[in-house]
């Protein structure tokens, strides 16, 4: 079976690497031989041992009946939205790492793919090398999953890694991980946690089984954590973590955020550094289960994409548990629905904090459980010279 | 497609209950309605709302055709086996939690699973609920994996967590586990390291396709670490665990060992409390992956159970990604081809001790690697004053 790559910047080249170096395990693995038979892009690459398979017309591939596999690395919404259904139309599996996409048009796709009896598979849109999605619809299925909570944004994660290590306050740590190339001359998207909302969404949608659109998650990133917040955190045992939470209520609509939270330091998502990602899954009958692996990178990532590939060639069909709807059934909850704890830091001694409140440090609390109505009172009480600084919610 | 359940212990009563009760997602899943068929006991179970399915007959089981797949729950190696291959050669999936059992005929009953176009799943017999083995045969297959690392029995895990958090000793902490249900009356299998040796062998096996024997793996258990170690580890900002290992050096041989080991206080392993259980997988493409979650329990290890059903619900015939051989391809490396750290506790001063060697407290050292040979020839040297009072590796 022949596999064709779409765009070759990181992921795509990572794809071709693998599916040309490891044929013979990728192959064995699939039970059919797998063959690298075309890559799309608009450059062309020579010196490569696969620089013969270029292709600039998309046309070639969609009419090539050889070509079963389309794997997408393109990114963005279009052309990739176009040349996807375009592929599962022809009956080719299309497999990607495309997140905005997925979570975008997810339900779209898959109903395509469900209706040409091939695959739309994503593995390596939420937590790169991490086999999440396909636990999430294989082992952890009947498990009756009640909650979703992950690092899934690895540029966060190593800057906030950073200022704990090192002290640093966020724009140092910022501009550290875009020397090293960890995070990108904009990181609008990472730092202000759009990423990680965008793989929260999917996760989400593909557990409850109904689209959760991204402007119903609130994200709130990390730009406004200073050096303080950790200081103080890790003063009393805690570390900050941007965590990406989706929640099944008991009415069935869906809790969603995305924001920073104090962690408990000798719990496993504390101890997740640098740019690894892992997910927490709690389910009525297997407990606690988290996952953890790099979230990115050229070869993790494109490792879960050719994971993904191994797993259309082998199937029968279309697989019927990678499926969700657009629907109302599993819309956002209410917000109020929920308290939680709250670490507030203020600029001055504030008289006015509720009943059960700890004062851990000097204009630094961590209140009782509050719903966000209840914290936004309690921040309209307080007047100019006890104003709250920081307020981060407690993840337990 | 009807489902039978062999015994009706603590995993056989989750199995039960689980399908009966989650009768709906089970059968969603599998896409296919999934029945308890029977449940074989010789014990007489009345009052469930399956009483009316209690078999003691294992014939009527055998010569049902509309049972589909047997659940073994019965543990040991006899009657399962005998049980497991007659299934087998009726044409009926087999899946089971029987560590024992699959450690030691696995490439036999793979091989007839094989031979009859069925399968032979054992997701529940290394870390409960945890999604480990699938993840190895799916997911990770084709990544190249060169190492395996767990923490993979609850019982020493939650006896070492209680000897760090508590300053206890060992045998109090082991008195608690026995009090709690975590550890049996003799609890020899767990505390010596025979059940992390057979769940390894598994992993094993399954990674790199030919039968890893238990007797092939040292296993050294938890009885002799003291107060005194757990004290000095956590000083040194180190934990215990009982790590299994597996690891295939570039000659194919597999390295393996069930030992006793620090690890850095900061790392994910070190933060695997209580009875949790976690694996590390390293691999050429995806990197470090961990999972972790539920090692044991009636319902985390039921619900792997009852993926394994719904994944041979779900099969067009054999899966030809699990399977290994019994061969001499991949047998146990020279101890001695491999070097590591120390931790290491003298009755006093020692004056012996190799050049980069780091005294971290009085009478305790870390050396530099050594292999089992250079450590055994240290400790040849050591007289009576300052003989080695412990001994524990590190794990980096």
């Amino acid at each position: 079976m022949k596999i064709a790559v779409l765009g070759h910047g990181t992921v795509g080249s990572g794809v071709a690497e693998i599916l040309t170096e490891r044929k013979t395990e990728v192959s064995s693995a699939a039970e059919k031989e797998i063959e690298l038979g075309a890559v799309l892009d608009i450059k062309n690459f020579s010196g490569l041992s696969y620089s013969d398979k270029f292709v600039t017309d998309y046309s070639e591939i969609l009419d090539d009946p050889e070509i079963g596999i389309v794997a997408e690395a393109i990114g963005g919404t279009e052309p990739a939205f176009s040349y996807i259904k375009s592929a599962l139309k022809k009956g080719k599996s299309v497999v990607t790492s495309n997140k905005e996409l997925v979570a975008e048009k997810g339900a779209e796709l898959l109903s395509i793919a469900r209706a040409h009896n091939v695959n739309f598979l994503f593995e390596a849109s939420v937590g790169g090398a991490i086999p999440v999605i396909r636990s999430l619809y294989t082992s952890l299925n009947a498990t009756g999953i009640t909650e979703i909570a992950g690092i899934l944004n690895g540029t966060t994660n190593y800057i906030l890694t950073k200022m704990f290590r090192e002290g640093q306050d966020y724009f140092s740590a910022l501009a550290d991980a875009q020397k090293l190339g960890y995070a990108e001359s904009d990181p609008s998207a990472d730092v202000l946690g759009f990423d990680a909302q965008r793989k929260i969404a999917i996760l989400s949608s593909l557990v409850w089984g109904s689209t959760l659109h991204t402007e119903d998650i609130p994200a709130e990133g990390i730009t406004n954590i200073s050096a303080k917040d950790v200081y103080l955190a890790e003063k009393c045992g805690f570390s900050i973590k941007l965590i990406a939470r989706a929640k099944r209520l008991e009415n069935g609509k869906i809790l969603a955020r995305v924001s920073p939270a104090l962690v408990k330091k000798d719990s496993v998502l504390a101890n997740v550094n640098d740019v690894f990602n892992a997910v927490l899954i709690k389910s009525e009958t297997a407990g606690e289960t988290v996952l953890y692996g790099k979230g990115a990178g050229k070869l993790p990532t494109a490792s879960a994409v050719v994971a993904d590939i191994i797993e259309c060639a082998k199937a029968d069909g279309n697989i019927k548990s990678v499926f969700w709807q657009n629907g109302a059934q599993n819309t956002a909850a209410d917000k109020n629905s929920h308290r939680e704890r709250f670490f507030i830091r203020t600029l001055s001694k504030a008289c006015f904090m509720p009943k059960g409140t700890d004062e851990i440090e000097e204009n630094a609390y961590i209140t009782p459980p509050l719903t966000e109505k209840e914290l936004f009172m309690l921040e309209e009480k307080a007047d100019e010279h006890c104003r709250f600084i920081s307020k981060i919610p407690l993840f337990e």
